[in-house]
């Protein structure tokens, strides 16, 4: 089988390997379709060469079919239609306090273990969620990514008539916008790259630079002057956690979806004055992958929009190099059956 | 009557004025003490002269027994024992969504208007709450920082087995402790003054001088490694926002109840890694009023510790003065009496 593998440096190799049974309570499963998702470009950039273990599969957006089953599973079957969720959650522990999502020991499966940029892989059957018959697998790829915007929005606490302020339009946030809709909030979207906004607005959702706009009157003259009651931060940048605070009404719910990598100026005194709160949402539980397997099986929404590019796995190097030259594409999948 | 004036630049003046009628639906009050708040000492450091009008008497801590009622109040009688909710939301609008204690448009009573530090104070009748005959004028002026405290815990949604940490052991911080440990929570109080430290450790807490303690040590060796459940940043200081995201536990809540007038470096990452939760906390409302009128008319906490001192109107100043000079101090009352 082709499998890829990330050598350090910006290099991919793309080799020969051999398919490998399933060990007890594995599976084996036929790779369709693999996508890019940020970390496997931050992998690329050499950011987590501390945690891949060169060379290494890497990819954990994915959908397939079963393959093969080993020993001791039960509940799968060779040729049903599968996605994973990647989290190893086996050295959960009492001070996890139940919460194994995000456990102090979590394994993530494409990270720190081989990933699904392969034609075939083995992963334990505990990881596995069906699909239905009937799901695309070219639009089942992006449950994983979708999860983490169902996990962002339910833990956002969001219902209908309210609204919803998403900083940044890139894969995470146009799936946060749409999650957002789907309940039945009013969504804006604001995002800086022009590509990202004539999409969003082709896919029908009130979005605006705030470079141009004062996203601030903006948004009080969308709601009556009562602003946002969530905001998604899910750009990662300075800009955003300034305005956060201001585009927030009173009472008003920020969830922090963006990864900080260093401590950043917060304006605390407005968490206080307005009594907003900031939640942290990271990856997502089991009923996040059942709304968002749901979603994609039901296709109500512009699922296919999101995917901007399909190639073969034999093009990974020039995929990674693509994205670079290209920021403003949106969701890449990896064919695996190529 | 005996009325004191902030006049500015530190100064405090004492004047004899004459009793005024209560108008239309307000009540006049015959204070009996009124407490000195961090507020009361920031405007008397000039802090908040572009707010306050000069010269004004000061205060919103207090208990009192109705003087004399205005035209329409009705559900008030001369007599009655009463302490004063000091926030006038008259103005308030549909944008803040009912949370009228927070509303835009908020005047405090107290800061924005005359305060208790008087012999007699009118008000209008809607920010009065009644006593039971039985309830402690002395303990009652505790009523206004103790609803605080019962609001900063009820936003926390702190539950009994829980771990709550308090980050700082003044005045607010001990009411907090006292209404988290009311609750049936564990309770550690991080506090790096000695007096402090003594006297909340004389009152049964768990009290540790993080400067001398590693307090994340200490926390997981007391919470099997859960860490808290709960923090409360009431320190308002660089090494309390750098603790707090790492002191509280997988999904810990951290209440922001310090004033932070600049923005200040905060850990998102913590946030988003461990899905902590930020939450704003300012003032009160109703029901955390109610709360601690039950709280302090059953006197089951040690709140009688927490009064340090007792000094008539007449000596403002010198009041002041000490409190810059000694600020080990809990919470010094004015007898309004004299």
């Amino acid at each position: 089988m082709i499998a890829t593998q990330y050598k350090g440096n910006k290099n991919f190799a793309v080799i020969d390997k051999k398919i490998e049974e399933p060990k007890d309570d594995e599976v084996r499963i036929k790779v369709a379709y693999s996508g890019v998702c940020g970390t496997d470009v931050h992998i690329y950039h050499g950011m987590m060469d501390k945690r891949v273990s060169i060379p290494q599969t890497i990819g954990h957006e994915m959908s397939g079919i079963i393959d093969a089953v080993g020993k001791n599973v039960t509940n799968f079957k060779t040729g049903e239609k599968v996605v994973v969720r990647p989290l190893d959650d086996r050295k959960v522990k009492p001070s996890d306090k139940g919460f194994n999502h995000i456990c102090e020991d979590l394994k993530f499966i494409g990270i720190d273990s081989p990933g699904s940029m392969q034609q075939y892989w083995n992963v334990p059957a505990f990881v596995l969620h069906n699909l239905k018959p009937e799901t695309d697998l070219k639009l089942a790829a992006l449950i994983e990514p979708l999860s983490v915007a169902t996990h962002d929005v339910r833990r956002s606490g969001l219902v209908k008539g309210e609204t919803a302020v998403v900083l940044g339009g890139g894969p995470i946030g146009m799936l946060v916008a749409m999650v957002a809709k789907e309940v039945g909030a009013q969504v804006i979207i604001s995002e800086v790259n022009p590509t990202r906004i004539k999409m969003a607005k082709d896919l029908g959702f009130d979005a605006v630079n705030p470079t141009e706009v004062d996203l601030v009157a903006y948004v009080k003259s969308k709601t009556e002057d009562k602003r946002a009651d969530v905001v998604f931060e899910v750009a990662g940048v300075q800009p955003a956690l300034d305005i956060m605070c201001e585009v927030a009404g009173i009472r008003g719910r920020i969830l922090m979806v963006a990864i900080h990598g260093d401590k950043k100026p917060v304006d605390l005194f407005k968490f206080f004055w307005k009594e907003l709160s900031l939640i942290g949402a990271r990856v997502y539980e089991k009923e996040d992958y059942e709304k968002s397997i749901e979603l994609i099986t039901e296709n109500k929404l512009p699922f296919k929009a999101m995917i901007t590019d399909v190639q073969p796995l034999s093009k990974i190097q020039q995929v990674f190099e693509n994205i670079d030259k290209n920021p403003s594409g949106m969701k890449v999948l990896m064919d695996c059956s190529l």
